[in-house]
């Protein structure tokens, strides 16, 4: 494999001591009045978040939404391309993708060819097989939604009881990953469905959102699903890019992420300490 | 309701007589080659499609994938404009798109202000709630992917027997359909399924695809599911709009289509004879 594949990036990052992902995402409504407007703000915003958090995040999570909402794709390549010039930070691109075998051809094309993503989050809706065109590209990562952080994604996810969906997605993406680049998503507000998430994938590493904002509990989501790796890619998106909407929210928000590094770092020696 | 309405404009087209639906991939591979490539090339082969067609289908579909693999948003930004203006024809933007509700926001934006479209595919998995923004669109119609009309849906879609998760997502559909505005993707290639989901749903439209080069049974399609209003937005893509890659390629595209519409009216009158 590559040095520069998806997973090497992903662990090197971790032997850095950094399992927090920032996410970005360029809401027009959150973003500090003094940046301005349109593609330029955006811009501006994204950059100034990645300088001031790359050195101490294991990964950066654009979502393709905030960028195509408005017709900033140009701002999207831009910047997955500032990142690979200035940082060795890999890219996640949060797109949710998922259709038929064919048109994930084209979705691939997108992530990776035309953005330049390290990794891409896709759905299962429609089955495995059709991610293909995704997995069959083995340096990249492909990260298929399985227990989302969200309210109201058990409806569909934890069904049924005796057998869930999310379990079933957990089980044909551990038997599909031939390449050894699938990945799982797999929210921090259920801990114990990411322990059995975790005991069932081995060291796969998990994206993880649902801290900050949604109340996600860090250290029962570092005891259920760390590994000896790391494993974990925790990310957090508001509490971290948004800390400020004042001239001080790139340093408000390196405070913000070294806060949560912190707790982080915390959480994996006291746990090295009960271990040993 | 306002007239410009998706459900208003889906109605007049079945009144007038059409069924069918064309889908507009314009993968580069597929385009016929004295067309070239590239952006105009895209242009040029999906509005002849869209001139060969427009009187006898009952709306366009475009798949976003193979116009943002290449970053030809501006083509279907004007293909988009190109039907409103020249065509009555509601405009269905497949995108499968779905996420956490904050991010469906600017997913509705890109769908309904960006594209203009005038109805969009989204994915149930991460639960029906976040889909309000799309929802509270009441003018557009939403498509929910329910039962999906490829090989391997079945694993997710159909578990488990007792209370698949297709049937979920079409009760969940209907409970929320408070602006009637919610609609289904239900695949020509499972009838029985077709039927169990038209059941359930009143006259809600259902986009079907998987007829033509998926193998789907156009005569037990329209037996398990038309409605006395028409009910049913049949999708055709690669049958039609690849008929021929040669010079020809619209005239082949309207014989194509011409073909699966007069099927359909034969299939809907023999219909109309058995019940009277």
């Amino acid at each position: 494999m590559p040095t520069t594949s998806f997973l090497s990036k992903i662990e090197a990052s971790w032997r850095g001591g950094s399992l927090v992902c920032v996410g970005l995402d360029p809401n027009p409504q959150a973003l500090p009045p003094h940046l301005g407007e349109g593609a330029q703000a955006s811009f501006s915003f994204c950059r100034a978040i990645i300088d001031a958090t790359a050195d101490k995040v294991c990964a950066f999570k654009p979502q393709i939404a905030w960028f195509s909402a408005f017709g900033h794709e140009d701002v999207l390549v831009e910047l997955i391309d500032y990142i690979h010039a200035h940082h060795q930070t890999p890219v996640i691109l949060d797109a949710k993708r998922g259709d038929i075998g064919e048109t994930c051809t084209a979705y691939a094309i997108e992530a990776f060819d035309r953005y330049r993503a390290d990794a891409v989050t896709v759905s299962p809706y429609l089955g495995l097989e059709n991610l293909a065109p995704f997995t069959e590209r083995s340096d990249k990562g492909v990260f298929v939604l399985c227990r989302t952080s969200n309210p109201h994604a058990e409806w569909l996810q934890n069904h049924p009881q005796s057998d869930p969906t999310y379990l079933r997605v957990v089980r044909a993406v551990v038997d599909a990953n031939t390449q050894g680049n699938l990945m799982l998503v797999a929210g921090a507000t259920h801990a114990k469905e990411l322990a059995r998430i975790r005991g069932a994938v081995g060291d796969m590493p998990l994206l993880v959102p649902g801290i900050g904002a949604q109340g996600g509990d860090l250290s029962q989501v570092i005891k259920a699903a760390r590994t000896p790796k790391g494993g974990l890619i925790i990310n957090a998106s508001r509490s971290i890019a948004s800390a400020s909407k004042g001239e001080d929210f790139a340093d408000a928000a390196r405070k913000s992420l070294l806060a949560l590094h912190s707790k982080v770092q915390a959480l994996l020696s006291e746990r090295t300490d009960q271990a040993s």
